[in-house]
């Protein structure tokens, strides 16, 4: 088993959050101190993690954040009002509401109220359009934008490759299959996405030369799946039942890792692989909201 | 040869235009008369037929329609200022600039000035972003939502069907691979994208249950990319030259059809087939536009 087969996402992300720091420090030399707005709603635990991780990694690159805790029966008239105020106060250069939201509560209206340009999350339909124009004035999710730079800075070659992505999801599968179609040398491939109602999902799996796994099921992907050689990219968070866990429970990713592994050319951990690239593309985002906001 | 297995676009346009013309009279009831208003720019000579074509079939619908026809030599600033006019006139639902403009002007620009509520061609990237997201609010593409049409109505099933679409542009490729990728009954689809970068675009097609292209490449389908029974949908619209024709060229499509059709399970023909099916789309989504802004 070769451990020098791994993508190694926050080794990659440290790169990028580098990047952004010298961004950041340049706005400061400006007087600008980028400022991202978080949003959450209810006390899913999940979310408060996510967004406790987001929140110490913006003050760690120098970004002033904020969060707005609303109660979980907080009406979805007043999330958007609260939308609206933050789209109004120029110091606010992104704004990020954490889903999931309470079900009583629209998430696609949530998305769209937010102004495009502080829309650090890329989920505005202008900015999902933007993408799917091959447009780049808009902002790209974080999350399938991240898997490109992660597969961009480690040298995997798209173009012309044959790409499987498991996954029609409005935040990984769909945006991941258009990022990677484009006419473009960082991008350039045949791809073909594969979901619940896919028959011959196994097959696909077994041809390609690059998997992106992002369905939602917790070890999916087998070793019988993989052609030898081939990347793969974990994008999964899926929590199962482990008894002999602490909390009774631990978290898997889409991929079989163990038994990928020795298959696969290249392929991501999970922690550690897509998961810091989606913060770093977050903050990446963000101070190039302040930076566009301030001319 | 089998003539029985053309898919009819012109009859199937024809059962779309009588529901136009029927929820066009209900409008007219209302006293409110669906107002398509056309931008054309220079003298493309397709773009003339093509705007004529429009312009006739709205007629025969009961839509009122009017052209303006500017010079090659309008600016940018003042095709945008046109744009934001129809955009402030109540009286206009629908607006159209007909492509190709000239290359002083930038496409995106222009297509993202129409008000999303009455792009009726479905260009704008707020309304990209809502096909891409699912979402049934916005207007979708009039020649993907056009094939969208003709496979449901033709009785052809999607769902967990291998569709390979040939070519990536933003008119056709991208969004009918969003169309028929989503969950949906009539969508379901597993959907492969190829592309001039492609590398086994003729195995992806040996595979296919339905065929898309939309190359833009002459006769680009041959019978030996085709599996015996598959469904073959011709977007391609390509002037050749043939010197036998009074014009010295003619128009084919992306299919080699007289070879393909006595393979494929169903077959456009073209001209016949995409074609009237764009026009109905168009026209559908101009009543739409009518209904949704009078409430």
């Amino acid at each position: 088993m070769a451990a020098d087969n791994l993508i190694d996402g926050r080794a990659i992300a440290e790169q990028i959050h580098a990047e952004t720091s010298q961004r950041v420090a340049a706005l400061k030399q400006r007087s600008i101190t980028p400022w991202l707005k978080f949003i959450r709603v209810g006390e899913d635990p999940a979310s408060k993690v996510y967004v406790g991780m987001k929140e110490r990694t913006s003050a760690r690159l120098g970004i002033h954040s904020d969060t707005a805790v609303l109660p979980e029966s907080t009406s979805e008239a007043q999330l958007l009002e609260l939308i609206r105020k933050a789209n109004a106060d120029p110091a606010v250069h992104g704004i990020l509401v954490q889903a999931p939201l309470p079900a009583h509560i629209r998430e696609q209206v949530v998305f769209a109220t937010v102004s495009p340009d502080k829309d650090v999350d890329g989920f505005h339909p202008v900015n999902v359009g933007k993408l799917m124009l091959g447009a780049d004035d808009g902002f790209r999710p974080c999350t399938p934008a991240g898997v490109h730079e992660l597969l961009i800075r480690s040298g995997v070659s798209t173009a012309g490759a044959e790409v499987v992505i498991l996954g029609r999801g409005n935040i990984v599968g769909k945006p991941m299959a258009a990022i990677l179609c484009q006419k473009d040398k960082h991008a350039d491939a045949t791809v073909t996405i594969c979901h619940s109602r896919s028959r011959q999902t196994a097959a696909h799996c077994r041809r390609a030369d690059i998997i992106i796994a992002a369905m939602g099921v917790a070890e999916f992907l087998k070793a019988d799946m993989v052609k030898p050689g081939a990347v793969v990219i974990d994008v999964g968070v899926n929590r199962i039942s482990d008894p002999t866990a602490k909390t009774g429970s631990r978290l898997v990713g889409d991929v079989d890792f163990a038994a990928v592994q020795p298959i696969a050319g290249r392929i991501t951990p999970n922690p550690g692989g897509v998961g810091p690239m989606t913060i770093a593309l977050l903050l990446q985002n963000t101070v190039k909201a302040a930076e566009r906001a301030t001319g």
